[in-house]
């Protein structure tokens, strides 16, 4: 599982709005023969992938796969089919496919005489690859990570407003791998006027990687003329969480970066439309200077919006904090 | 060395002026015959306590001490001489005395034929229950640990002012048994008019514990009527940061926490006189309301006061982050 965990990772944010499975086949002396990841909409399934690699080793064997095999005909023929016809003996999977459409994969599986496992490793896959693609077959929004960078005493930027580098290096690359691996990426009108951002995932060099989210920009008024965003952001004229997540879900997004300012920060909270908060906080003082969340709704401490911490790390000198609202 | 640690743990917050040193003696087999902690200011150094507890059995043994020992004719006699009439044959320390007219313990003990091991967990015992001495020592000051309580976005209360239990039940019982272990809490005049604390260590059930450290107001103007800490605190009419020290530094004080507000905090980081900054940090957002620290002299990004992450655990639900500033 943890080999069909990293085909999932390997093709997540190529997927969307499909999930980005992972399998692993085992032949049937338990050696792994084949590796395949789910490929861009409209082509093959994970399942079919690692079939494909296997070729006829997959006989009497075991796919591993991160997901229930699916048991519909959608834009692709059913995966329970192919492994039936693979000779596949047992199927071990760690997350039950929660839409109603695509589930009773397992049933259909167990019916020709297939054994099947589920659950290993089911929290590392439901927090971790399939994570976002999850949340939106429950609720049908996108699933949004809300991340900013602030010092310990919790501020974007000095008093002159200058924030350039306030986290390290290392958490910038983070935040450059990541976007690569998302939908979307979501920012204020104000930060376009602030800080005309490209929003692009680059590596280390600063050259644009394979791949890249689509920017989207939040706001009733315009774009500066020269703004970089101008030509290439999706410009949503809203402050309505909910209608800027629709019109993403039409458009196939199912992974959200909201990368602020902080007044739209504030808004997506007060919608309870955060599903995740990632803080990269740099061990530094200020003092002084901007927020990194305005007007979040709450007035009085009782009503303060309280997460739960999933996981702390050190990037580089920052920390990196994970935190999901509680429900 | 573990178990003289925790005998140093163990008188931590009684001996000021002087170190909590701990000390174990074994006997000649290996054995632990005796367990000393440095007694309250003119009692028994943690060697001559540990040596007492040994009796004949340290003949031929081993001292094991958190801090080299001392050679000097002070308010007690020498413990280099204490050992060598006890018969020790082996010292093991884990610290140097950094204080000139203490040190040289180690090359007394050597010509009187006694083999001795320093640095053994050092950085445990110098980060640990000699670090507030150790900074006095080098320096003349006490050492100082500011400590506060903010939502993850960097607030203290929300916007109507409410705070209270911005942080877990673990969290605040964590804060009262480390009052218990330091000399002196400092908190300005705005604190003390808004809050009316009494600064008092108590245990889980509001019970003041035995050890109570000196509580401290900084600021001009006379405390209310009724406040609390108008009996019990030592106030300091001045702004400055190091009379402060100074004045903390007469009375024996070795180990302060600075509780804030944000105004006091913000003067000591100025100063350079915060050396340890311990953020209990609530996985809460409030966007709105005070910040918990105010002008630290900041004002452009290049001059935030970085800070190097010593330590990050979980308390509670809250992180505990504890940092140190860079040099
Ligand atoms: N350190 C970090 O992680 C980080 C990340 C991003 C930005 N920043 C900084 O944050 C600053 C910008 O923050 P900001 O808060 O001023 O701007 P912002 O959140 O980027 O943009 C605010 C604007 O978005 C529009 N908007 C969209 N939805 C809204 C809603 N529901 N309610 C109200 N307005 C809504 C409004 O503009 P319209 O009038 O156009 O409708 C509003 O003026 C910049 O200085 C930037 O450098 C820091
Ligand atoms: N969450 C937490 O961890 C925590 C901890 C403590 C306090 N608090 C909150 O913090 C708030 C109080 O903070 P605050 O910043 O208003 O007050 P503060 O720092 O407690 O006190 C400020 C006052 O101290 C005096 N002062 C001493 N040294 C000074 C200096 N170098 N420069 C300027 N003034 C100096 C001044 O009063 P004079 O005019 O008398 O000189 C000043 O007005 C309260 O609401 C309290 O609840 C929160």
């Amino acid at each position: 599982m943890v080999l069909a965990i990293a085909e999932s990772e390997r093709v997540r944010g190529t997927t969307s709005p499909n999930p980005p499975v992972g399998c692993v086949i085992l032949d049937s002396a338990g050696r792994a023969v084949g590796f395949g990841g789910t490929q861009p909409v409209g082509g093959s399934h994970a399942e079919v992938m690692a079939l494909k690699e296997a070729g006829t080793k997959a006989q009497g064997g075991t796919a591993v796969v991160t997901l229930e095999p699916c048991a519909h005909y959608g834009r692709t023929p059913p995966c329970t089919e192919a492994l039936r016809e693979a000779g596949i003996k047992h199927v071990i999977h760690a997350v039950s496919d929660p839409n109603p459409s695509a589930a009773g994969g397992a049933r259909i599986l167990e019916e020709a005489g297939i054994t099947v496992e589920s659950g290993l490793l089911r929290q590392e896959v439901s927090r971790g690859p399939l994570r976002a693609w999850l949340h939106y077959a429950r609720t049908g929004r996108p699933h949004v990570t809300w991340k900013y960078a602030a010092s310990l005493d919790g501020r974007i930027a000095a008093r002159d407003g200058t924030s350039r580098w306030i986290s390290s290096e290392t958490s910038r690359k983070e935040v450059h791998d990541l976007r690569a691996k998302l939908d979307a990426i979501i920012v204020g009108t104000n930060t376009v006027r602030a800080d005309d951002p490209a929003l692009t995932a680059r590596d280390a060099g600063g050259m644009p990687l394979a791949r890249q989210p689509l920017p989207v920009v939040v706001g009733m008024s315009d774009l500066p003329a020269g703004a970089k965003l101008r030509r290439t952001a999706l410009h949503l004229r809203t402050h309505d969480p909910d209608e800027v997540l629709a019109a993403l879900a039409d458009r196939g997004v199912v992974d959200v970066l909201l990368e602020g300012g902080a007044t739209v920060a504030g808004a997506f909270l007060r919608a309870g439309r955060i599903d995740r908060v990632l803080a990269y906080v740099a061990p530094a003082l200020l003092g002084d200077g901007p927020a990194a969340v305005l007007d979040a709704g709450v007035s009085t401490i009782t009503d303060a919006v309280r997460l739960t911490v999933e996981d702390v790390t050190m990037s580089g000198p920052d920390l990196r904090i994970s935190a999901v609202p509680q429900t």
